[in-house]
């Protein structure tokens, strides 16, 4: 099978995976939030690579229930002891400050000040990650440690933030293909300096546009890069007509840990994009689960809301709120792991492999097995074809029946996907099957 | 949820417990059959807590396949040695005469005698309870040790009954809901002092009714109080059209020994009751198993006959036959517990809140999620709704999209039923959702 | 229940799998292929225990993709050292002509030799048996300690064997039933000294068709032996519409050996005869196993192609390919055992009387349960039904509906299908039942 995992296997796997970790190490220190700058110029990174369209909509507009919200950008953000001695600042670690503090200066005692503090006492030496989107707060996150370690003394604050009317801006990327019908890929870009949850599914994404450009393509893909939730809907809310041209869709989040796969499936339960990845992971030699869907996580809620219900999955390898790491420092750079950001990027390929290659034929010989021997297409007399090719010849033979896909064969005979969509190609073309969708 | 469990809370559901007890030990005594004055009676205590209607059918009138047999009813029955000496009484324990024998007077020798006793040589301080309906026999049950003492010796055999033209005897209390569909509670009344087998199942099924009196309910409600098989026959024959109305239905019987609950399901499988029953058993925090339809058991038996076919399941904690207390004089009110008869009534309500509760609601926001935070619906900011609350809300509003209950999604979800009615009523308070369902 | 499976113990099951495995012996020795005299042989021996109707197809006829072969005969065929002492002739063991073989006469040196040897080295004193039916070879098969013990000499090859124009030569069978729809049963005819593979369907084939014959049956039925793959694809070819007549069919082989059976489903998977193998299986008190469809075995295949999709299963016991004697000289006469044949013949009998005994009927009575006691059909009163034989009454009354087969009701009760069909014949005698389908 030519397919789009081989594009990858060709470019080299290993290699692959030192440059995606390369890059999500690029873009690891920038600060973003579901607006501002941060989001801005990761976005622009990203067009480096792939031709990402930026589009900028303004606070203020109504998407869908929601409102744009002011656009929050950080000047700086720090904390001094009375006598100036900086004990926190920002450009140390953004999840420092409370993601979407209002500005703030002021001298607080220790008392008062702890009030703003959130820390993680199980986890005295990471710093939590904490966000105040619609409710306007100030605050900082720090360890536990250095919590307990304030002495009782009056502390200068000072959070030089912006909330104005500005943008708030996300990226898409369309590829041609031979059908309008779409393929979605959605990844979020608001978690500042996190590394499975949004770094990995950016970079993967990334990736997967470049396997994807420049090759002949069935399906038409959309990758959109978002603030999670609100970017969603906006996405939706500018795009309701177009989003009814999704055939298949993926979210990708936390990718790049040490775990297996989780697969959570669209609200449908049982759309192609949930049995191709299903199938694709049967296949993926790592162990993996397959979850059905409910109405909480990152932005398949949005996708698959019921006034869309459209056939969009999750894919995790660790699943989000269920390991410690998860939204804290502690998910940093070493939490991600080249050869499991590649791991992803190979599976994501051979799932789009399977969309691709799905298609439905009709035997062209019906009445008894026609004689593959003759055509040499059956074992013996030197023929090579190892027993699991001839196996997938005789099942797309005995389904291709007009009523089964090259997905239902491969489900029900356990081969994979490649060996029957192989066995087709080589079938069609001794004319020995004729193709019955059209698209 | 201000439902029907809340309100035997608010009553006490230990007190009930109690009472519920209470009541089956003044039934206790009295020598039940499937006609004559002992279930009359029976159903005229009944009459002091609810407002039943009190039927009787004429002997000899037909109903379907069967007949009315003849009332039957007891003067005196015992037992003399030659002596005099009374061994045996039918007023110390009705189970020791056989339920419907023909009157006998006669002097007969130990051989003859012992063709007409009926005892349990594995449970030789047992009294065996033993009928026979439809063939004229005489005989009395005893425990199997005192028939082994028997001496050799001419014993006098009084049985003074009658088999005269009387009537069946039922009782009905039907009480008027929002609709005229109906949900049926029915249980038998014919035996005599057996505690699990009829009267735990009677005295859940009054206060049930108790419950229910005087609320503002959706359904209508029909109990029915008959005598097991004839009796549910008569009923059917004399309501066929009424019948039509039934939407739900349970049989109770045995629903007060110690043992964990068996639901066993309606002839239709997939009923609502059915699966309302199991989602009730789901979080009512006692071992269950719901097991498939069978045509023999109880009433149930009728009401799923394929001419009614009615969506009846029935409600039991040990399963009829399959405890050795099981029609014998074990089965007396020490196998019963208050606790477990309350944790009965308990059930039955959480089934009704369900069934009263199930309704089928339109996203009026379907397009992405709406907003929850703007109104205070979701966490953070000083809310203080559990997790389970907000998880609740959202699978509410991902799956209210015409075509799935409430029922659907507390399955779906595996939260509990009032969980997911809680959230649909403030989420159509706040305007979320429109009712779908008019009645 | 006076069925097949009667019909066979009143004959004496022991004796029948004497006789089956002395048919076998009788068989053993002929050198059989998929065309020629040792085929011919069979059918003939074959007609002396049933009316087969034998049929000759001429080499070159196209029968759908294929094309009947030239006639292969042997006359025959060794191997001498130089010195003229033979050391192999097929004559002791037919399976060490490599099947199909084209004649040869030469003398060869023992390198030159080797490359038209087959032996298997792990099974060093089995001769394996190969085929090479439509690529022209010679060879021949030995024991591998054989081979290792040949001297460096030279061989004389003696292969008088003749491909020449002539016949696919197979068998059928058409017992009449008081319908045209037919129950097909295969076996093919085509291998030679292999025992467990062909000769064991074969004598179950003959004596389940001697069970059958001089019955009143309910469905036709057409007995096919037929050579392998294309025997059955050329019975396929010259039976395009009778095909369609064909309700049910099973294909058997390798039924004779010591393991459990194996009943492989029909490409449909919930045909009735699937459905019927699977209930005659529970009760057939062996262990067994049921396996879903897949397009490589035995003539199922063909029946299976989705021209036709049959619904033909396969019984074996071991399941082909997966036993080490599979297709060696240790499939032979010790290999199968005559209580196993027996016992597959038992099973088919009892698919039969599913198959035969399988209606649907419309309670007569359906408002409540009809009164069984008073038509002496209930317990008790000196009534002996067994407790099976009236909880199946109740079965049967419940669930005929008109929409429920008694296979649909043994399933559904898990009574054994016999107990069904009495209950079913007894209350359509007492006037409970009326027939709904009328075939």
């Amino acid at each position: 099978m030519n397919g789009i995992e081989a594009a990858l296997e060709q470019r080299g796997v290993e290699k692959t995976g030192v440059d995606l970790h390369q890059f999500a190490s690029e873009l690891y220190p920038i600060c973003r939030s579901i607006t501002g700058n941060g989001t801005r110029e990761t976005l622009k990174r990203i067009q480096r690579l792939i031709q990402l369209q930026i589009h900028e909509v303004k606070s203020g507009a109504d998407v869908f229930d929601w409102t744009i919200p002011l656009e929050w950008n950080v000047r700086e953000a720090y904390l001094n002891r009375a006598d100036g001695t900086r004990i926190l600042d920002y450009r140390d670690c953004n999840l420092q400050i409370l993601n979407y503090s209002v500005p703030m200066r002021a001298r607080v005692q220790l008392d008062e000040l702890k009030k703003h503090l959130t820390t993680l006492p199980n986890h005295p030496n990471w710093i939590p990650y904490r966000t105040s989107y619609y409710a306007p707060e100030w605050g900082f996150c720090m360890k536990h440690k250095q919590m307990q370690d304030l002495e009782d003394d009056e502390y200068e604050v000072v959070i030089d933030t912006t909330l104005e009317p500005g943008f708030l801006t996300y990226g898409e990327l369309y590829l041609r293909g031979q059908s309008t019908e779409e393929i979605l890929i959605s990844v979020h870009v608001c978690h500042p300096s996190l590394a499975n949850d949004n770094l990995s599914g950016i970079v993967v994404a990334c990736f997967l546009a470049g396997l994807l450009r420049g090759r002949r393509l069935r399906y038409s893909y959309r990758f959109v890069f978002v603030p999670g939730t609100i970017g969603a809907i906006t996405w939706l809310a500018k795009n309701k007509e177009n989003a009814q041209q999704i055939r298949h869709g993926l979210v990708l989040t936390c990718v790049g840990d040490a775990n297996g796969f989780h697969y959570k499936k669209s609200r449908r339960g049982d759309a192609e994009i949930d049995r191709a990845a299903a199938l694709a992971l049967r296949s993926c030699g790592e162990p993996y689960e397959v979850l059905d869907f409910s109405p909480y996580g990152y932005d398949e809620r949005q996708y698959c809301s019921p006034g869309f219900n459209l056939p969009v999955g999750c894919l995790m390898r660790s699943v989000w709120g269920t390991f410690p790491e998860y939204h804290t420092s502690a998910d940093n750079l070493g939490f991600i792991h080249p050869e499991k950001l590649a791991g992803t990027l190979r599976l994501c390929a051979a799932i789009c492999d399977v969309l691709e290659g799905n298609r439905t034929y009709l035997n062209k010989k019906p009445f008894g097995e026609p004689q593959l021997g003759k055509r040499g297409l059956y074992s013996g007399a030197g023929n090579e074809a190892s027993a699991e090719a001839i196996s997938a010849r005789l099942w797309v033979l005995n389904y291709s029946d007009g009523r089964h896909s090259l997905l239902d064969i491969a489900e029900r005979s356990a081969l994979p996907f490649p060996a029957i969509h192989d066995a087709a190609e080589l079938l069609r073309e001794r004319d020995l099957l004729a193709a019955v969708d059209t698209n």
